[in-house]
This record gives structure tokens, sequence and C-alpha cells, in this order.
């Protein structure tokens, strides 16, 4: 429970901005995701670092677990509170602080959504490529390594975040990285917050790379014979070198919840949507390439889009595949799970995939940023059906474990948090406990995000 | 001193690949350095992951300190055995084990050089392309975070190695990362491996990244009327998108050194030495569009390299300009040190560090990797003369405050080793401290080489 003088603490602290109102702890108990969790019980939201690391001396005095809070986009449950406490929710820190454009970096707060910064940024002619999707805030994005449908040109956010400030357990407040494009001076702790979920301290402001807007952008669908003929022109098509900003995979599945709930007209077999970034005789080169590899296994119905409306479009369909896959099963929820695998182990790990699913009877469209190797099923349960929840989560249980034995990862980009903490042995084996070591480290009384990530101290 | 049970038990494990001889161990005790260092007691030349881990228990056991070796080409005292201990020479674990062509990715063992792995990788298409000049081992390029004349393009070590093996203090073998691009499972420990100088556990594998061999490449170098219209040029052409391969910097001292010890015969002002990968229209395109920069910045002596032999020769003198200035001050030596600063305010870095080396009475070329905001020093000192080498010292200090109060980092490759401890915590504050914690939770009893990187515990 949550003792009185705590309360009164970080009500002196926070004023209003401090709550345990029911309809915002609820608020804060839920998000995109099949796992389950308590309240927390308080939310703050702060306004600076100094709040921030004033409140965490206040909780790490009364032992209470801290628990940070972006936009409650994650899949895996990073941001809820198994154990309680407060959540400290980002929304009022959401500012982009400075605009370096000579050095192509940004300083922001970890509550600005990625949609938020790249409007801000509209007018520099530079842009933040990292795009999960979701619209969700950088701080979260940082803290769960996301990626997206960029990762394959412009790199995760282990590739975007050149130097973080973050308050750790103890209230310090740390800057890691500086202004400089490399350092080789010390541990990469930048690398180290990035992907840590929270669990060892708190991000409170994100330094990232930031790239030019492109002088020209083509994009394109087209359709594949099958599955394997598609992963085999994205293999042959990084192979080849050619930079492709954007290489995603749609199953037939995932078309034709697309055709029917975004508006779509495509033939019903598996695609791939592409887009290419750079100078006008750059993206011709590139687009000239890519269709010479994509005719030559065997793509057909090619259809570009250079005009942005027809590029807004296409991304939006893509972007809008989650809700039209959801809504291909009237009823239904999802379970939204990701696994990545070596390039060239793909095609196999999607038609396992495939036909696990099948065999299954739960619908399970497969779609990914095959650039990377990187793909997602979004297994669709019917709502308050324990039994198909328990196949659903069997199914990602198997994709994780079958991703490990092709020499993967358990999860490209969505990350551990709750969901996937079981399968943490077995990708790292002995390095689980290192990683459990540094937690004890930097966080020894566990206050830090608890029953996330590491081993249940 | 060196426990006999130690030495037993060494031997026993390694035979003739465990040394005392003083020949052996006078080679371990120095390094392309100014800073010196005791002998280790015992250098040991192990063949296997398996042998590198018993050493390891062995030394703990008695607790003696372990250090890594690679090529010895590290520039601030990182291979050095302050505290004596056991020397491990990664000579005989040079092997590239596998090639994974489709993936293009590469499992070395530590003790390979970079060049050994590209002549091993020719006829593959592929290439491992970060380059620091030196023939470092790749295991010794990881330690340090190198970087290079490439990392404008191709990233440092930090991108370049997406997993390892290591062998941790108390004996434990661990694998960090995948075969996989991209994973969010749990801490990065590559990332906090890369550039942990030794300091957290032995390399004894990496995962590396490779890239396709350019269908087409390009170099040039161009003259300049001063420092920083090169400099100038340089942030534009970053700032336009360009994808640079290369862009080295070489001051006036720097061209007069090469004009007269490597054979060039070029005006002796500052230049550029650029480099274009790609297509051969996509090499031809950033060619012109670099022409044009540069024309704009008032370069003018313009001369291409498009033959190999005419790139080649452009880049042998790029990395024989070390000892081209070394040999312009006749019976000097030098302390090398780098700096790295946000590219806004490389031109004004120079120039405040060309102007304190005026007026130190030492020579003191500079040249760099400025795509990336690294510049280097080369201070000729009068071999055997205190009093320079203070100035030298002294010199390198202030570069490395100059570098903080610009916004940049004490060192963009180089690393810190024994030589840049002093400025840790300017640096990093606080963060400093957070390294300290990960060593004392990975190495509690500071066995792995001790003396560097970390506060002294």
């Amino acid at each position: 429970m949550f003792p009185d003088p705590a309360l009164t603490a970080l009500r002196a602290l926070l004023g209003d901005r401090l709550t345990t109102s029911p309809a915002v702890l609820d608020q804060h108990a839920a998000s995109e995701t099949h796992v389950t969790a308590r309240s927390p019980d308080a939310v703050a939201f702060p306004e600076t670092t100094a709040e921030v690391a004033a409140l965490m001396r206040i909780c790490a005095s009364h032992g209470l677990p801290v628990i940070g809070w972006g936009a409650g986009t994650s899949l895996e449950g990073h941001a809820l509170a198994v154990r309680g406490g407060v959540t400290v929710d980002f929304t009022r820190m959401d500012r982009l602080i400075e605009v370096r454009a000579e050095d192509m970096i940004a300083r922001v707060q970890p509550g600005i959504t990625r949609e938020a910064l790249n409007a801000d940024l509209r007018a520099t002619g530079l842009m933040f490529p990292v795009d999960p999707g979701a619209n969700a805030t950088i701080g979260g994005m940082a803290a769960t390594r996301a990626s997206g449908t960029t990762a394959v040109r412009y790199g995760t956010m282990r590739d975007a975040v050149l130097g973080l400030e973050v308050v750790l357990a103890d209230g310090r407040v740390i800057r890691t990285g500086t202004a400089a494009p490399k350092s080789s001076a010390g541990y990469d702790l930048t690398a180290l917050f990035v992907g840590s979920e929270g669990t060892l301290g708190l991000i409170t402001e994100l330094t990232l790379r930031l790239h030019g807007q492109p002088e020209a952008i083509s994009a394109a669908v087209c359709a594949f014979p099958g599955m394997a003929e598609a992963v085999d022109c994205v293999i042959a098509t990084i192979q080849s070198g050619i930079p492709m900003a954007r290489i995603e995979f749609l199953d037939d599945a995932s078309v034709r919840a697309c055709n029917a709930h975004a508006g779509m007209a495509l033939p019903e077999v598996p695609h791939l949507l592409v887009e290419f970034h750079g100078s006008p005789a750059g993206v011709a080169e590139q687009a000239a390439r890519f269709g010479e590899l994509a005719e030559a296994f065997g793509s057909r119905g090619f259809q570009w889009a250079d005009r942005t409306e027809d590029r807004t479009r296409l991304w939006k369909m893509r972007h809008n595949a989650y809700p039209a896959i959801v809504a291909s099963r009237p009823g239904a929820t999802a379970v939204v799970t990701d696994v990545c695998v070596p390039i060239s182990r793909l095609a196999e790990a999607v038609a396992e995939t495939q036909a696990d699913i099948a065999a299954s009877g739960i619908p399970g469209p497969i779609l990914g940023h095959v650039g990377d190797g990187n793909f997602h099923a979004i297994l669709l349960v019917r709502r308050d059906d324990p039994d198909e929840l328990a196949t659903a989560k069997a199914l990602a249980g198997r994709m994780a474990e079958r991703a490990l034995r092709f020499g993967g990862t358990i999860t490209g980009e969505h990350g551990i948090g709750i969901g996937k903490k079981g399968h943490m042995a077995a990708e790292h084996g002995d390095a689980w406990a290192v990683m459990g070591a540094i937690k004890a480290a930097l966080d020894p009384a566990g206050l830090m995000n608890p029953g996330k990530l590491v081993e249940d101290q």
C-alpha cells in the first residue's frame, strides 16, 4: 500500500500533478497488450527533470516502485505497474528543446511523440525517421529500442539516440553521450539505457540524430506469386546494396484485411511495399534496379506511387493494417507478437509460422519489416475467450522459440516487458544473469519498473 | 609477484604457450603510446575459448590481473599491464570462422587483423569497412570502439559488431546478440562490451556486419585556400546528404610532411581527400555534387583518382601520413591524440588547437576524419626530452578540455586506456561512477585490465 508520508511528499512536490483518481489509475493500468497487471497507486505528471529526480528520491526513501509512461502503445506490458507504485507520465515533458541544424541533431523531452517531433521539424528540412507505426513518444521508443518500417535504411533507436539525460534509482541525474557524432570515451551508457525499458533509470531528455528530408521519394507496391518469392526478392535486394528506405511484407491474409477494411483493391497474394529516398536520379536508379529484381522473382501488378497523395495512401494502408486486420474478425482482439531472424532464414521462419497458425484454428495474418528479418503475427482471438488467448500465447511462444532455432531473437522491436520474460533465459543463457547483475548494481532496491526484462530479484 | 601455483596451473593448461621469457614480456610492455607501464608477469597464447575461460578461472582464483592483447597498436596504453598479471595475446585465435554471405555477416576470432579479414573476404564480394589505419586486430578494434576513415559512411565498431562471445571475470562464457540484424531483447550487452577496453571481459569471438564491395569507387584530393573553407565544405557536404565513403582533412603541415616523406607533390595548403562508393551512376552523381560544393568553397587543384592504382596511392599517402609526419622532425617521437566535436564547432576547434600548438613551440600537424567531427594532432617531441613530452601532454589535455567545451568528447576513436582517464570525470560527471558500478558488478575483484577506463577501485 501507498504510505501516507510518501503521498504527502509527492503532493507537496507536484500538487495536482500527482493523482490517485481511479479513472487516471485505470488509464495507466491498460496498454495495447494481452498482459494484465494491477494499477499503479498514483500517477505523476512532472514538468522538469528536477521534479523527476525529486520524485525518485521520495519513492526511493519509501521503497516505492517507479514506472515510466509514454503513450501507452508498447505491446508487452512494459509500462504496467505490476507491484503498484508511481507511474510517471511524461505527457507534460513533451518539448522539442533545440534543433541544431548544422549538426543534424535535436534535443527533446521524452514525452514528445514522433509525429509531433516531425511536424516541428518540417520547416528545418530535417526529419526523425524512426517509425514504429504507433504515434509513440520518443522516450518510450528509446526505452523499448523501437524501430519499424524505416530501420532498414536509417537504423533503430539504437542508432538514432546520440545521448541521454537519465534520472537514476537514487535520484542522481546523469548525462550520457555528447553532441559529437561518435565517441570512444568509456562504456556506451547511451546504448545500455536505450532498450532498458525503464528498469535502470528514467529518461528525461534525449539527443537525437536527424536526417535530411529526402529530395526525392518514390514508392511502390508489388504482388508476388508466393511468400517465398517475395522474401527471396527482399534478400536479393538487400544483398545488391540498394539503399531501400522501406521494404515491407504483407501476407495474403493481411492484404485481404486491407482490401476489406482499408479500402484497397489489391490482388489477394503476398505483397511488398517499398520506398526509395535520395536525389531524383538516385531514386530513379534504385527504383529501376529494384523493379528488375522484383520482376525476376515473379512480381506482377507493380503499382508506382510517385505522387505524395498516392504514397500517403499506401503507407496509411500499411499503418492501418493493424486495425484492418483486427476488424477482419468481428469481436476479436489481437495478440501482436514479433520476432527477428537472419534474413537467410526468413522464408523458412515465415512458412513454419504460417503453417503453425493455420493449424491452430485462429486467424493470424503476418506482416513485417522484412528487410531486417523482422516480422509480426497479429493473432486474432475472441474477446474473453481464455482458450483462444491461450492458443495465441502458445503460438507466440513457439514463434519466439523458432526464431532462436533459426539464430534470431525473440523480439526485433517490441521488447521484453512482462510478455517475453519467459524466453530471456533461452535467448541469453548466462548473459541474462549479467543483465541482472547490471540491474542490481544500478537499482539495488529493485524499484525501477520492477517485474520487467530481468529475472525477478 | 607471480605465485608459483598459478604458474604451474597455467603451464599445465597451455604448455609452451605460456611464457615468462623477458623478450616476450618486453614486447608486451610497449605499445604505440607515450604511456609507460610495467611488464606483465606472463604472456599467454590461447587457441580456444575454453582455454581463455580456464586461464581466467586460474587467474581469478589467484587474484591475478588479465589483460587482452591484439596487435599492440592502441594509442592510450590500453593493453599495458599496469599491475602485472597475465597478458592474453590473441595471435593464435585469428581465424575467420564463417562467412554467411546471404546474411552479410561473418564470425571471426578476435586475433584476425582487418587486412587479413578483408583478404579472406575478397572472393565473396563482401568487405569489412571499418579502417582505423593501423592493421589492428578485430578484437582490439572492438575493445576500443575503433573507427577511422570510413566511419562517416559505414559507422564505427559500435555499428559493425552484431554479437560477441565474451569470457567474464569468473570464467563464465556468454554470448551477446544474435545473427538477426536487430533485437530489442534486453540490455544491449554487445554495445556495452564494445569499447569496454577489456575491463569487463575478454572478447573471444565476434559476429560482424559486412557490406557489399562497392560496384564503383571514385576518389579525389582537393586543395582549399584555408582550413575554414575545407571544414565548411565538409559541413555542407554532410548536410547535403551526399553519402561520402570517406572525407578526410589534412592541414598544411600534414601535406608538407606527405610531400617530403610520402613522395607527393601537393600544394602546401589544407586538403580534403574524399571517396565515393556506389553504382557507377550513383558515384558519378555524388562526385559531381561534391565537386560543385568544393568549388563553391574555393577548392582548386581538384585531382580525381578513378583508377585503382591512383586511389591506392592516395589512401596509402593518407595511411602513411603518420610515419611521414613523424619523419618530418628528425629524432622525434609522436604523441598522437584525438578528439571529436559537433561538426558545427569543428572549424573553431581546429583553429584554436592549431594556435595552441603553434604557441607551444613543438610541431603538431593536424589531420582527421572530419566528416565525423573527429581530428588528430600528431605532436612531435624529441625522444627523451621530458620537457617536450610534458608540453605535448599538456597540449593533448587542453585539446580534450576544448572538445568538452565545444560539446564534444575527449576521444572520438582512440579510447581512454591510461592516457585519458584523467579527463573522464570532466566528460561524464556522475555517469563515470555508473561505469564504475557496472565494472564492480561484473568484475568485483578488479582483475580485468585494471587501471584502465574506470576510476581506480
